[in-house]
């Protein structure tokens, strides 16, 4: 029932970072040893580890890489590095709010003392801070799926769409998590997966995970959501969040959007998991979220063959925003933030 | 600014079909010819041909290629073999009203005459009608490209989904028709494709459409088409039609009916262009209409690549049904209907 892990560190402080090259998914399984910050950034980049819980502990531990072989002595020259190693690692995905916060997370663990200690006792301290956010992801894990587990009641029809699996965190995953819980219970559902568009990350990913877990699950297209509902073949849609305002407002991959407005069209309640870490609750609403644009030839050229003629324009939004309006609720680590308002989200999160 | 002719009868009554292959496109442009019925019906059914118009005329002329050799003089012989090819034909895509349609004419034409007339002069009979019916294809969509092109007001972002262009008929297209007598016109507006899932028909045929004609185009994911209306890039939805039941309820490529809810959420018109043999009167709504399902291996093979694990669920219907509840009108050569009832719809066409 267990699914390989996402990422890990492998050794002790001259180890390095084991991660999963997704990729490859769903037909290879291989796995990509980073010993330099630059492997790090590359594999953010190219979303080798995606999701922002993982890209979140992939960050942590590409500082813990990229400060471990330094051995400048001079008075701020460990705090000046590591402030460049951070700086470096958020331009790797310049929208994934875990990104930053792991990485302000690990400058903060060794403020104030960068002064006062050897080089060796700071990188002690980043690889344990690493680890420890990595353990708490985890954690997190495990709390959304308990929080969000009810939500699944016998033979109910779940929609998801992109991955916000185990292969997006350290452990269980943020929206599947709830139905990881819920099959260790022994519930039967079925679960239809959006394969999403472009880099198709439902159908190498979440299908793949749940697979390996042998949750009943149908792939489909991403403009086949709305006829599976249109048929009642979905009571549920639990998606992910890549960051979320003070308001609710949820910035998820592109499609999500889509998907909360045909939910609402046809009833069925849509729920966004993700860990309190995914809330920026210095952006009063969704408006303020800047939007990734991405490379057009992963529309065009998206299987390898190219499928477009060559030269026309292409829009390619990494993400959307999702009103409030729409979410019938968020799961959290912290429990289910429902109905979702600023005030709720204040109380649970702030 | 003419495209290619998507089809054509080379020669006379002993010549033979040429069709553009638009599993090719858009990196290839290349033609097919085909000599025997089982060529045609092979075109049809792995979409070389597609769209319903032009299965119409395929099917038409799919009959005079599959009779032109024929010399029985048995009594009953001529309209016996008409009957098999035929029902072979009708057999390449189940759903195609417009197959149906020309196949019933074809055989309508020599009705009552297969008894006493030479083969020979039947064949020609045939040709003439399969020429008649392409003839009428060619004048429909110039009529329904009039009736369409004042909805396509200047600078108004228009989006559509699958191809229903001049790929999808001998000429002008359904849905893109209007576009392109506006642009004719020095109208200058904006396109938003759809690449649609799983075969991409949006990207591969209606982007190399549009491009020909020196339309401006985006292509996007169809997951993204929610997006683009929330930005205030969409004003207008046009679509085709597989099949249109009496009260307006319509039959369209997977995906189609989302973009519906969708653009009725955003307060954006969606029309539907579709030549009257489109309409199927004898269905009352289009819960009658069968869904034809798909290979699964165009949803987890896409391009000849592995997306998805081996040995997991798929669901990929052909087409969804749009209530007519969510269509503002149907453009059709005898002009627009609006707003959609069965009442209006039997006076237009019936």
């Amino acid at each position: 029932m267990e699914t390989p892990r996402t990422i890990q560190w492998v050794g002790d402080i001259d180890g390095f970072v084991r991660l999963i090259d997704q990729t490859l998914l769903p037909t290879r399984l291989e796995y990509r040893d980073c010993r330099t910050v630059e492997e790090i950034w590359e594999a953010i980049k190219v979303l080798r580890v995606r999701g922002a819980p993982a890209i979140g502990v992939a960050a942590a531990m590409g500082v813990v890489v990229g400060m471990q072989k330094f051995d400048g002595r001079e008075r701020g020259a460990f705090a000046s590095r590591l402030k460049d190693v951070c700086a470096y690692l958020r331009t790797s995905r310049p929208t994934a709010v875990n990104l930053f916060w792991a990485l302000d997370r690990m400058q903060g663990h060794v403020r104030g003392r960068a002064e006062q200690e050897a080089p060796a006792k700071l990188q002690r301290l980043l690889l344990e801070e690493a680890l420890a956010i990595e353990a708490e992801d985890r954690r997190m894990c495990r709390a959304i799926g308990e929080a969000g587990a009810k939500l699944i009641a016998e033979g109910k029809g779940v929609l998801t769409h992109c991955n916000a699996g185990g292969l997006a965190t350290a452990d269980f995953g943020t929206a599947l998590a709830p139905m990881f819980v819920a099959a260790e219970r022994g519930v039967p559902f079925h679960v239809y997966v959006d394969e999403t568009r472009p880099l198709l990350q439902g159908a190498r990913l979440t299908a793949w995970e749940l697979q390996q877990r042998q949750i009943p699950l149908t792939l489909i297209c991403d403009n086949m959501a709305a006829q599976v509902m249109k048929e009642g073949r979905v009571q549920l849609v639990i998606v992910g969040a890549d960051r979320i305002a003070a308001n609710g407002d949820t910035a998820n991959k592109i499609g999500t959007y889509g998907v909360a407005v045909l939910a609402q069209a046809h009833g069925i309640p849509f729920y966004v998991a993700a860990p309190s870490s995914t809330f920026d609750l210095s952006l009063a609403t969704g408006d303020a979220i800047p939007i990734e644009q991405r490379a057009s030839s992963e529309v065009t050229h998206g299987f390898g063959k190219q499928t477009a003629p060559d030269g026309i324009g292409v829009y390619n939004p990494a993400f959307d925003v999702t009103p409030a309006r729409l979410i019938a609720g968020i799961i959290t680590e912290k429990g289910l933030i429902q109905p979702v308002s600023e005030a709720s989200i204040r109380q649970a999160i702030g």
